[in-house]
Protein backbone atom coordinates (compact mmCIF):
# COMPACT_ATOMS: atom_id res chain seq x y z
CA UNK A 1 0.00 0.00 0.00
CA UNK A 2 1.36 3.37 -1.00
CA UNK A 3 1.17 6.06 1.70
CA UNK A 4 -0.40 8.38 -0.88
CA UNK A 5 -3.63 6.35 -0.75
CA UNK A 6 -5.69 5.13 2.19
CA UNK A 7 -8.48 2.51 2.33
CA UNK A 8 -11.90 3.50 3.71
CA UNK A 9 -15.23 1.73 4.20
CA UNK A 10 -17.96 3.33 2.10
CA UNK A 11 -21.56 2.93 1.14
CA UNK A 12 -22.13 2.13 -2.51
CA UNK A 13 -25.35 2.78 -4.42
CA UNK A 14 -26.06 1.27 -7.84
CA UNK A 15 -29.46 2.27 -9.05
CA UNK A 16 -31.58 1.79 -5.93
CA UNK A 17 -29.40 -0.91 -4.36
CA UNK A 18 -27.35 0.15 -1.37
CA UNK A 19 -24.41 -1.93 -0.14
CA UNK A 20 -21.23 -1.62 1.88
CA UNK A 21 -17.82 -1.72 0.23
CA UNK A 22 -14.22 -0.58 0.53
CA UNK A 23 -12.61 2.18 -1.47
CA UNK A 24 -9.21 3.86 -1.80
CA UNK A 25 -8.81 7.59 -1.27
CA UNK A 26 -6.03 9.90 -2.32
CA UNK A 27 -4.41 11.23 0.84
CA UNK A 28 -4.63 14.98 1.40
CA UNK A 29 -2.77 16.49 4.39
CA UNK A 30 -1.48 19.91 5.29
CA UNK A 31 2.23 20.68 4.82
CA UNK A 32 3.79 23.73 6.41
CA UNK A 33 6.91 25.19 4.82
CA UNK A 34 9.08 27.23 7.18
CA UNK A 35 11.87 29.58 6.22
CA UNK A 36 14.13 29.28 9.24
CA UNK A 37 11.87 29.85 12.22
CA UNK A 38 9.26 31.72 10.26
CA UNK A 39 6.05 30.21 8.85
CA UNK A 40 6.19 30.75 5.10
CA UNK A 41 3.21 28.88 3.72
CA UNK A 42 0.86 25.97 4.12
CA UNK A 43 -0.45 23.71 1.41
CA UNK A 44 -2.83 20.79 1.23
CA UNK A 45 -0.80 18.07 -0.44
CA UNK A 46 -0.41 14.34 -0.88
CA UNK A 47 2.47 13.30 1.39
CA UNK A 48 5.70 12.36 -0.34
CA UNK A 49 8.43 14.32 -2.12
CA UNK A 50 7.93 17.14 0.38
CA UNK A 51 11.45 18.54 -0.09
CA UNK A 52 10.87 18.68 -3.84
CA UNK A 53 7.58 20.45 -3.19
CA UNK A 54 9.25 23.04 -0.96
CA UNK A 55 12.09 23.69 -3.42
CA UNK A 56 9.77 23.79 -6.43
CA UNK A 57 7.37 26.16 -4.72
CA UNK A 58 10.14 28.58 -3.80
CA UNK A 59 11.46 28.45 -7.35
CA UNK A 60 8.04 29.00 -8.90
CA UNK A 61 7.57 32.02 -6.65
CA UNK A 62 10.92 33.52 -7.63
CA UNK A 63 12.37 33.12 -4.14
CA UNK A 64 15.30 30.98 -5.35
CA UNK A 65 16.87 30.66 -8.78
CA UNK A 66 18.89 27.57 -8.16
CA UNK A 67 19.23 24.80 -5.60
CA UNK A 68 22.55 26.37 -4.54
CA UNK A 69 20.47 29.09 -2.87
CA UNK A 70 19.17 26.51 -0.41
CA UNK A 71 21.54 25.64 2.42
CA UNK A 72 19.39 22.85 3.87
CA UNK A 73 15.92 21.33 4.00
CA UNK A 74 14.96 19.22 7.00
CA UNK A 75 12.15 18.14 9.28
CA UNK A 76 11.83 20.23 12.44
CA UNK A 77 13.36 19.11 15.74
CA UNK A 78 10.08 17.56 16.86
CA UNK A 79 10.24 15.30 13.82
CA UNK A 80 6.87 16.36 12.41
CA UNK A 81 6.26 14.82 8.99
CA UNK A 82 4.00 17.72 8.06
CA UNK A 83 6.66 20.45 8.21
CA UNK A 84 9.70 21.24 6.06
CA UNK A 85 12.22 23.76 7.38
CA UNK A 86 14.24 25.50 4.66
CA UNK A 87 17.44 27.42 5.39
CA UNK A 88 18.72 29.66 2.62
CA UNK A 89 22.25 30.71 1.73
CA UNK A 90 22.31 34.42 2.54
CA UNK A 91 19.22 36.57 2.48
CA UNK A 92 15.98 35.75 0.73
CA UNK A 93 16.39 37.31 -2.68
CA UNK A 94 12.84 38.06 -3.64
CA UNK A 95 9.72 39.77 -2.93
CA UNK A 96 8.91 38.99 0.65
CA UNK A 97 8.10 41.84 3.01
CA UNK A 98 8.58 40.87 6.61
CA UNK A 99 4.94 40.22 7.39
CA UNK A 100 3.98 38.62 4.15
CA UNK A 101 2.40 35.20 4.24
CA UNK A 102 2.63 32.91 1.30
CA UNK A 103 -0.48 30.89 1.14
CA UNK A 104 -0.16 27.94 -1.09
CA UNK A 105 -3.16 25.86 -1.82
CA UNK A 106 -3.77 22.81 -3.91
CA UNK A 107 -4.10 25.11 -6.91
CA UNK A 108 -1.89 28.03 -6.18
CA UNK A 109 0.40 30.28 -8.17
CA UNK A 110 -0.57 33.79 -7.24
CA UNK A 111 0.85 33.05 -3.82
CA UNK A 112 1.48 35.95 -1.50
CA UNK A 113 0.22 38.56 -3.91
CA UNK A 114 -2.64 40.57 -2.50
CA UNK A 115 -2.89 43.22 -5.20
CA UNK A 116 -3.02 43.32 -8.98
CA UNK A 117 0.16 45.42 -8.91
CA UNK A 118 1.98 42.66 -7.04
CA UNK A 119 0.85 40.14 -9.61
CA UNK A 120 1.97 42.22 -12.59
CA UNK A 121 5.28 43.05 -10.94
CA UNK A 122 6.11 39.37 -10.93
CA UNK A 123 5.87 38.93 -14.69
CA UNK A 124 6.71 35.64 -16.32
CA UNK A 125 10.07 35.38 -18.09
CA UNK A 126 10.44 35.36 -21.88
CA UNK A 127 11.88 32.08 -23.11
CA UNK A 128 15.16 32.27 -25.07
CA UNK A 129 15.10 31.28 -28.78
CA UNK A 130 15.34 27.59 -29.62
CA UNK A 131 14.99 25.42 -32.69
CA UNK A 132 12.77 22.72 -31.19
CA UNK A 133 10.74 20.81 -33.79
CA UNK A 134 8.28 18.18 -32.59
CA UNK A 135 6.41 15.70 -34.73
CA UNK A 136 2.73 15.18 -33.84
CA UNK A 137 3.46 11.48 -33.23
CA UNK A 138 5.62 12.36 -30.25
CA UNK A 139 2.88 14.56 -28.79
CA UNK A 140 0.12 12.00 -29.33
CA UNK A 141 2.03 9.35 -27.38
CA UNK A 142 2.54 11.41 -24.21
CA UNK A 143 -0.78 10.69 -22.43
CA UNK A 144 -0.53 6.92 -22.89
CA UNK A 145 3.03 6.96 -21.60
CA UNK A 146 1.85 8.96 -18.59
CA UNK A 147 -1.05 6.64 -17.87
CA UNK A 148 1.10 3.54 -18.02
CA UNK A 149 3.48 5.07 -15.50
CA UNK A 150 0.88 6.41 -13.09
CA UNK A 151 0.69 4.26 -10.03
CA UNK A 152 -1.96 5.95 -7.95
CA UNK A 153 -4.33 7.76 -10.24
CA UNK A 154 -5.69 4.57 -11.67
CA UNK A 155 -6.80 3.24 -8.30
CA UNK A 156 -8.32 6.36 -6.76
CA UNK A 157 -9.02 8.71 -9.67
CA UNK A 158 -8.16 11.42 -7.18
CA UNK A 159 -4.66 12.51 -8.08
CA UNK A 160 -3.35 14.96 -10.63
CA UNK A 161 -0.17 14.12 -12.48
CA UNK A 162 2.63 16.21 -13.95
CA UNK A 163 5.32 14.60 -16.08
CA UNK A 164 8.54 15.67 -17.72
CA UNK A 165 9.50 14.15 -21.08
CA UNK A 166 12.55 14.67 -23.24
CA UNK A 167 12.16 16.01 -26.78
CA UNK A 168 11.75 12.51 -28.17
CA UNK A 169 8.86 11.79 -25.83
CA UNK A 170 10.76 9.67 -23.28
CA UNK A 171 9.31 9.97 -19.78
CA UNK A 172 11.95 11.34 -17.40
CA UNK A 173 10.00 12.17 -14.25
CA UNK A 174 6.43 11.84 -12.95
CA UNK A 175 4.84 13.33 -9.85
CA UNK A 176 1.28 12.96 -8.53
CA UNK A 177 -0.65 15.00 -5.96
CA UNK A 178 -4.20 15.91 -4.96
CA UNK A 179 -3.23 19.44 -6.00
CA UNK A 180 -2.26 19.90 -9.61
CA UNK A 181 -0.02 22.82 -8.72
CA UNK A 182 1.76 20.71 -6.14
CA UNK A 183 2.38 18.05 -8.78
CA UNK A 184 4.13 20.65 -10.96
CA UNK A 185 6.06 22.11 -8.01
CA UNK A 186 7.26 18.62 -7.08
CA UNK A 187 8.35 18.01 -10.68
CA UNK A 188 10.25 21.30 -10.80
CA UNK A 189 11.70 20.62 -7.36
CA UNK A 190 12.93 17.21 -8.54
CA UNK A 191 14.71 18.91 -11.45
CA UNK A 192 16.22 21.45 -9.06
CA UNK A 193 17.50 18.77 -6.70
CA UNK A 194 18.79 16.79 -9.68
CA UNK A 195 20.55 19.91 -11.05
CA UNK A 196 18.61 19.76 -14.32
CA UNK A 197 17.59 23.40 -14.51
CA UNK A 198 16.54 25.17 -16.65
CA UNK A 199 14.21 22.60 -18.15
CA UNK A 200 14.81 24.04 -21.62
CA UNK A 201 14.78 20.69 -23.40
CA UNK A 202 11.77 19.26 -21.56
CA UNK A 203 8.13 18.78 -22.42
CA UNK A 204 5.65 19.12 -19.55
CA UNK A 205 2.39 17.16 -19.54
CA UNK A 206 -0.34 17.81 -16.96
CA UNK A 207 -3.32 15.53 -16.49
CA UNK A 208 -5.99 18.21 -16.17
CA UNK A 209 -6.54 21.74 -17.38
CA UNK A 210 -3.93 24.39 -18.07
CA UNK A 211 -4.46 27.44 -15.85
CA UNK A 212 -2.42 30.64 -15.71
CA UNK A 213 -0.71 29.45 -12.58
CA UNK A 214 0.54 26.19 -14.12
CA UNK A 215 1.87 28.06 -17.16
CA UNK A 216 3.59 30.52 -14.83
CA UNK A 217 5.30 27.73 -12.90
CA UNK A 218 6.45 26.06 -16.13
CA UNK A 219 7.82 29.35 -17.48
CA UNK A 220 9.77 29.99 -14.27
CA UNK A 221 11.41 26.60 -14.91
CA UNK A 222 12.21 27.49 -18.54
CA UNK A 223 9.95 24.79 -20.01
CA UNK A 224 9.35 25.53 -23.73
CA UNK A 225 6.45 23.14 -24.44
CA UNK A 226 3.51 22.39 -22.14
CA UNK A 227 0.65 20.03 -22.95
CA UNK A 228 -2.57 19.47 -21.02
CA UNK A 229 -5.13 16.68 -21.36
CA UNK A 230 -7.83 19.30 -20.69
CA UNK A 231 -8.42 22.80 -22.01
CA UNK A 232 -6.44 25.96 -21.17
CA UNK A 233 -7.88 29.20 -19.82
CA UNK A 234 -7.71 32.50 -21.69
CA UNK A 235 -4.99 33.84 -19.38
CA UNK A 236 -2.94 30.65 -19.70
CA UNK A 237 -2.95 31.11 -23.49
CA UNK A 238 -2.14 34.83 -23.32
CA UNK A 239 0.74 34.21 -20.92
CA UNK A 240 2.17 31.35 -22.97
CA UNK A 241 1.91 33.47 -26.13
CA UNK A 242 3.69 36.44 -24.55
CA UNK A 243 6.50 34.32 -23.17
CA UNK A 244 7.05 32.25 -26.31
CA UNK A 245 5.86 28.93 -24.89
CA UNK A 246 4.12 26.28 -26.98
CA UNK A 247 0.84 25.47 -25.22
CA UNK A 248 -1.12 22.36 -26.25
CA UNK A 249 -4.58 21.45 -24.93
CA UNK A 250 -7.19 18.71 -25.31
CA UNK A 251 -4.42 16.20 -25.94
CA UNK A 252 -6.29 12.90 -26.23
CA UNK A 253 -7.56 10.30 -28.66
CA UNK A 254 -5.08 11.17 -31.39
CA UNK A 255 -5.94 14.85 -31.44
CA UNK A 256 -4.72 18.07 -29.88
CA UNK A 257 -5.07 21.82 -30.15
CA UNK A 258 -2.12 24.22 -30.34
CA UNK A 259 -2.92 27.50 -28.59
CA UNK A 260 0.45 29.24 -28.89
CA UNK A 261 3.95 28.69 -30.27
CA UNK A 262 2.84 26.43 -33.11
CA UNK A 263 6.25 27.02 -34.79
CA UNK A 264 7.63 24.16 -32.68
CA UNK A 265 5.09 21.68 -34.10
CA UNK A 266 5.82 20.12 -37.50
CA UNK A 267 3.03 20.84 -39.95
CA UNK A 268 2.71 24.43 -38.73
CA UNK A 269 6.40 25.39 -38.76
CA UNK B 1 -21.34 35.56 -26.80
CA UNK B 2 -21.00 35.24 -23.06
CA UNK B 3 -18.23 37.31 -21.48
CA UNK B 4 -17.12 34.21 -19.64
CA UNK B 5 -15.82 32.73 -22.89
CA UNK B 6 -13.59 34.20 -25.59
CA UNK B 7 -12.91 32.98 -29.16
CA UNK B 8 -9.32 32.32 -30.25
CA UNK B 9 -7.62 31.09 -33.43
CA UNK B 10 -5.81 27.79 -32.83
CA UNK B 11 -3.89 25.11 -34.62
CA UNK B 12 -5.61 21.73 -34.68
CA UNK B 13 -3.86 18.40 -35.17
CA UNK B 14 -5.74 15.20 -35.94
CA UNK B 15 -3.35 12.31 -36.38
CA UNK B 16 -0.65 13.90 -38.55
CA UNK B 17 -2.88 16.49 -40.20
CA UNK B 18 -2.39 20.08 -39.05
CA UNK B 19 -5.01 22.75 -39.74
CA UNK B 20 -6.18 26.11 -38.50
CA UNK B 21 -9.44 26.50 -36.63
CA UNK B 22 -11.27 28.58 -34.04
CA UNK B 23 -11.91 27.60 -30.46
CA UNK B 24 -13.61 29.01 -27.36
CA UNK B 25 -11.70 29.50 -24.13
CA UNK B 26 -12.96 29.95 -20.59
CA UNK B 27 -11.96 33.44 -19.48
CA UNK B 28 -9.57 33.63 -16.51
CA UNK B 29 -8.72 37.08 -15.10
CA UNK B 30 -7.43 38.37 -11.78
CA UNK B 31 -9.90 39.86 -9.29
CA UNK B 32 -8.67 41.91 -6.36
CA UNK B 33 -10.89 42.12 -3.26
CA UNK B 34 -10.26 45.17 -1.09
CA UNK B 35 -11.46 45.72 2.44
CA UNK B 36 -11.84 49.49 2.51
CA UNK B 37 -8.54 50.81 1.22
CA UNK B 38 -6.61 47.67 2.07
CA UNK B 39 -5.76 44.87 -0.37
CA UNK B 40 -7.34 41.73 1.06
CA UNK B 41 -6.83 39.08 -1.58
CA UNK B 42 -6.47 38.32 -5.25
CA UNK B 43 -8.00 35.43 -7.14
CA UNK B 44 -7.90 34.17 -10.72
CA UNK B 45 -11.54 33.94 -11.66
CA UNK B 46 -13.98 33.91 -14.54
CA UNK B 47 -15.52 37.42 -14.63
CA UNK B 48 -19.13 37.66 -13.53
CA UNK B 49 -20.88 37.50 -10.15
CA UNK B 50 -17.90 39.23 -8.58
CA UNK B 51 -19.88 40.61 -5.64
CA UNK B 52 -21.15 37.12 -4.88
CA UNK B 53 -17.57 35.88 -5.06
CA UNK B 54 -16.37 38.53 -2.62
CA UNK B 55 -19.20 37.91 -0.15
CA UNK B 56 -18.91 34.13 -0.43
CA UNK B 57 -15.15 34.22 0.07
CA UNK B 58 -15.43 36.34 3.20
CA UNK B 59 -18.10 34.00 4.55
CA UNK B 60 -16.08 30.87 3.81
CA UNK B 61 -13.11 32.40 5.62
CA UNK B 62 -15.19 33.26 8.68
CA UNK B 63 -14.81 37.02 8.19
CA UNK B 64 -18.59 37.60 8.02
CA UNK B 65 -21.47 35.51 9.32
CA UNK B 66 -24.24 37.24 7.49
CA UNK B 67 -24.75 39.71 4.66
CA UNK B 68 -25.80 42.26 7.26
CA UNK B 69 -22.11 42.50 8.22
CA UNK B 70 -21.38 44.04 4.82
CA UNK B 71 -22.21 47.73 4.50
CA UNK B 72 -21.45 47.95 0.77
CA UNK B 73 -19.73 46.32 -2.16
CA UNK B 74 -18.74 48.46 -5.14
CA UNK B 75 -16.22 48.96 -7.92
CA UNK B 76 -13.43 51.40 -7.03
CA UNK B 77 -13.56 55.04 -8.07
CA UNK B 78 -11.51 54.35 -11.21
CA UNK B 79 -14.24 51.97 -12.34
CA UNK B 80 -11.93 48.96 -12.64
CA UNK B 81 -13.90 45.81 -13.42
CA UNK B 82 -11.19 43.69 -11.77
CA UNK B 83 -11.60 45.08 -8.26
CA UNK B 84 -14.36 44.80 -5.64
CA UNK B 85 -14.24 47.15 -2.65
CA UNK B 86 -16.02 45.81 0.45
CA UNK B 87 -16.98 48.02 3.39
CA UNK B 88 -18.01 46.24 6.58
CA UNK B 89 -20.39 47.29 9.33
CA UNK B 90 -18.12 47.83 12.31
CA UNK B 91 -14.83 46.05 12.72
CA UNK B 92 -13.77 42.92 10.95
CA UNK B 93 -14.84 40.16 13.30
CA UNK B 94 -12.34 37.46 12.55
CA UNK B 95 -8.91 36.34 12.32
CA UNK B 96 -7.08 39.03 10.46
CA UNK B 97 -3.90 40.46 11.94
CA UNK B 98 -3.07 43.83 10.46
CA UNK B 99 -0.45 42.62 8.02
CA UNK B 100 -2.12 39.42 7.00
CA UNK B 101 -2.73 38.84 3.33
CA UNK B 102 -5.44 36.55 2.18
CA UNK B 103 -4.35 34.87 -0.92
CA UNK B 104 -7.16 33.28 -2.77
CA UNK B 105 -6.44 31.21 -5.77
CA UNK B 106 -8.53 29.24 -8.14
CA UNK B 107 -8.51 26.42 -5.60
CA UNK B 108 -8.24 28.04 -2.25
CA UNK B 109 -9.62 27.42 1.20
CA UNK B 110 -6.65 27.58 3.51
CA UNK B 111 -6.48 31.27 2.73
CA UNK B 112 -4.34 33.44 4.93
CA UNK B 113 -3.19 30.59 7.11
CA UNK B 114 0.56 30.21 7.18
CA UNK B 115 0.87 27.69 9.97
CA UNK B 116 -0.74 24.40 10.90
CA UNK B 117 -1.88 26.01 14.15
CA UNK B 118 -3.76 28.68 12.20
CA UNK B 119 -5.46 26.00 10.16
CA UNK B 120 -6.55 23.96 13.15
CA UNK B 121 -7.72 27.05 15.01
CA UNK B 122 -10.25 27.66 12.28
CA UNK B 123 -12.06 24.36 12.69
CA UNK B 124 -15.14 23.55 10.65
CA UNK B 125 -18.50 23.83 12.42
CA UNK B 126 -20.51 20.79 13.49
CA UNK B 127 -23.86 20.64 11.66
CA UNK B 128 -27.00 20.68 13.82
CA UNK B 129 -29.21 17.55 13.84
CA UNK B 130 -31.71 17.12 11.00
CA UNK B 131 -34.01 14.41 9.73
CA UNK B 132 -33.14 14.64 6.04
CA UNK B 133 -33.91 11.44 4.11
CA UNK B 134 -32.97 11.32 0.43
CA UNK B 135 -33.91 8.62 -2.04
CA UNK B 136 -31.13 7.48 -4.40
CA UNK B 137 -33.30 8.55 -7.36
CA UNK B 138 -33.00 12.17 -6.33
CA UNK B 139 -29.22 11.89 -6.08
CA UNK B 140 -28.83 10.10 -9.42
CA UNK B 141 -30.67 12.87 -11.26
CA UNK B 142 -28.49 15.74 -10.04
CA UNK B 143 -25.67 15.55 -12.61
CA UNK B 144 -28.04 15.46 -15.59
CA UNK B 145 -29.94 18.42 -14.22
CA UNK B 146 -26.67 20.28 -13.79
CA UNK B 147 -25.47 19.49 -17.29
CA UNK B 148 -28.70 20.63 -18.90
CA UNK B 149 -28.42 23.94 -17.11
CA UNK B 150 -24.74 24.57 -17.75
CA UNK B 151 -24.30 27.18 -20.41
CA UNK B 152 -20.56 27.49 -20.70
CA UNK B 153 -19.00 24.20 -19.72
CA UNK B 154 -20.39 22.43 -22.73
CA UNK B 155 -18.70 24.78 -25.19
CA UNK B 156 -15.25 25.15 -23.60
CA UNK B 157 -14.88 22.21 -21.24
CA UNK B 158 -12.92 24.64 -19.12
CA UNK B 159 -15.27 25.67 -16.35
CA UNK B 160 -16.10 24.06 -13.05
CA UNK B 161 -19.67 24.19 -11.81
CA UNK B 162 -21.28 24.31 -8.39
CA UNK B 163 -25.03 23.97 -7.99
CA UNK B 164 -27.53 24.23 -5.18
CA UNK B 165 -30.57 21.93 -5.21
CA UNK B 166 -33.49 21.65 -2.83
CA UNK B 167 -34.15 18.38 -1.01
CA UNK B 168 -36.35 17.15 -3.84
CA UNK B 169 -33.58 17.66 -6.38
CA UNK B 170 -34.84 20.91 -7.91
CA UNK B 171 -32.03 23.12 -9.18
CA UNK B 172 -32.08 26.46 -7.36
CA UNK B 173 -28.78 28.09 -8.32
CA UNK B 174 -25.80 27.34 -10.59
CA UNK B 175 -22.44 29.09 -10.81
CA UNK B 176 -19.47 28.37 -13.08
CA UNK B 177 -15.84 29.43 -12.87
CA UNK B 178 -12.36 28.39 -13.99
CA UNK B 179 -11.69 27.89 -10.29
CA UNK B 180 -13.82 25.29 -8.58
CA UNK B 181 -13.48 27.09 -5.25
CA UNK B 182 -14.65 30.30 -6.85
CA UNK B 183 -17.72 28.49 -8.17
CA UNK B 184 -18.62 27.44 -4.62
CA UNK B 185 -17.85 30.89 -3.20
CA UNK B 186 -20.12 32.46 -5.84
CA UNK B 187 -22.88 30.01 -4.98
CA UNK B 188 -22.58 30.74 -1.26
CA UNK B 189 -22.37 34.47 -2.00
CA UNK B 190 -25.57 34.26 -4.04
CA UNK B 191 -27.33 32.64 -1.07
CA UNK B 192 -25.95 35.35 1.23
CA UNK B 193 -27.16 38.15 -1.03
CA UNK B 194 -30.50 36.37 -1.39
CA UNK B 195 -30.77 35.98 2.42
CA UNK B 196 -30.99 32.20 2.17
CA UNK B 197 -28.45 31.33 4.85
CA UNK B 198 -27.77 28.90 6.39
CA UNK B 199 -28.16 26.50 3.47
CA UNK B 200 -29.45 23.80 5.81
CA UNK B 201 -32.01 22.41 3.38
CA UNK B 202 -29.75 22.48 0.31
CA UNK B 203 -27.79 19.86 -1.59
CA UNK B 204 -24.50 20.98 -3.13
CA UNK B 205 -23.20 19.39 -6.33
CA UNK B 206 -19.71 20.11 -7.67
CA UNK B 207 -18.55 19.06 -11.12
CA UNK B 208 -15.09 17.82 -10.15
CA UNK B 209 -13.43 16.36 -7.10
CA UNK B 210 -14.21 17.02 -3.46
CA UNK B 211 -11.21 18.49 -1.66
CA UNK B 212 -10.92 19.53 1.99
CA UNK B 213 -11.34 23.15 1.00
CA UNK B 214 -14.62 22.62 -0.80
CA UNK B 215 -16.01 20.65 2.13
CA UNK B 216 -14.88 23.42 4.47
CA UNK B 217 -16.67 26.09 2.42
CA UNK B 218 -19.86 24.02 2.33
CA UNK B 219 -19.75 23.44 6.08
CA UNK B 220 -19.32 27.15 6.76
CA UNK B 221 -22.55 27.63 4.79
CA UNK B 222 -24.34 24.91 6.78
CA UNK B 223 -24.84 22.58 3.81
CA UNK B 224 -25.75 19.07 5.06
CA UNK B 225 -25.26 17.07 1.83
CA UNK B 226 -22.49 17.52 -0.73
CA UNK B 227 -22.04 15.45 -3.87
CA UNK B 228 -19.15 15.42 -6.32
CA UNK B 229 -18.92 13.91 -9.79
CA UNK B 230 -15.32 12.98 -8.99
CA UNK B 231 -13.68 11.39 -5.94
CA UNK B 232 -13.05 13.00 -2.55
CA UNK B 233 -9.70 13.25 -0.79
CA UNK B 234 -8.96 11.61 2.55
CA UNK B 235 -9.13 14.94 4.39
CA UNK B 236 -12.42 15.86 2.72
CA UNK B 237 -13.94 12.61 4.02
CA UNK B 238 -12.48 13.02 7.53
CA UNK B 239 -13.75 16.59 7.75
CA UNK B 240 -17.23 15.71 6.48
CA UNK B 241 -17.42 12.80 8.93
CA UNK B 242 -16.37 14.93 11.90
CA UNK B 243 -18.88 17.68 11.07
CA UNK B 244 -21.80 15.38 10.33
CA UNK B 245 -22.03 16.11 6.60
CA UNK B 246 -23.14 13.54 4.03
CA UNK B 247 -20.40 13.37 1.39
CA UNK B 248 -21.10 11.61 -1.91
CA UNK B 249 -18.49 10.98 -4.63
CA UNK B 250 -18.22 9.41 -8.09
CA UNK B 251 -21.81 10.42 -8.77
CA UNK B 252 -22.35 9.34 -12.37
CA UNK B 253 -23.94 6.74 -14.59
CA UNK B 254 -26.52 5.66 -12.04
CA UNK B 255 -23.99 5.00 -9.29
CA UNK B 256 -22.47 6.82 -6.38
CA UNK B 257 -20.38 6.24 -3.27
CA UNK B 258 -21.31 7.52 0.18
CA UNK B 259 -18.22 8.44 2.19
CA UNK B 260 -19.85 9.87 5.31
CA UNK B 261 -23.28 10.56 6.79
CA UNK B 262 -25.00 7.66 5.06
CA UNK B 263 -27.90 7.98 7.55
CA UNK B 264 -29.40 10.63 5.23
CA UNK B 265 -29.54 8.20 2.28
CA UNK B 266 -32.45 5.77 2.12
CA UNK B 267 -31.24 2.19 2.03
CA UNK B 268 -28.56 2.89 4.64
CA UNK B 269 -30.69 4.74 7.16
Amino acid sequence: MNAAVVPVPIGRVEGCVASHADDLLAVEEALEIRLGNRNLTITMRTPGNDFELAAGFMHSEGMIEDISHIRSMARPNDGSADVVVVELVGELRALVPAQRNFVMTSACGVCGKASLQDLEANACPILPPDDIQLSPEIIHRLPDTLRCAQSIFECTGGLHAAARFDLRGKLECLREDVGRHNAVDKLVGAALLDKRMPMSTSLLLVSGRASFELVQKALMAGIPVMAAVGPPSSLAVATAERSGMTLIGFLRNGRFNVYSGSRRIMGFS
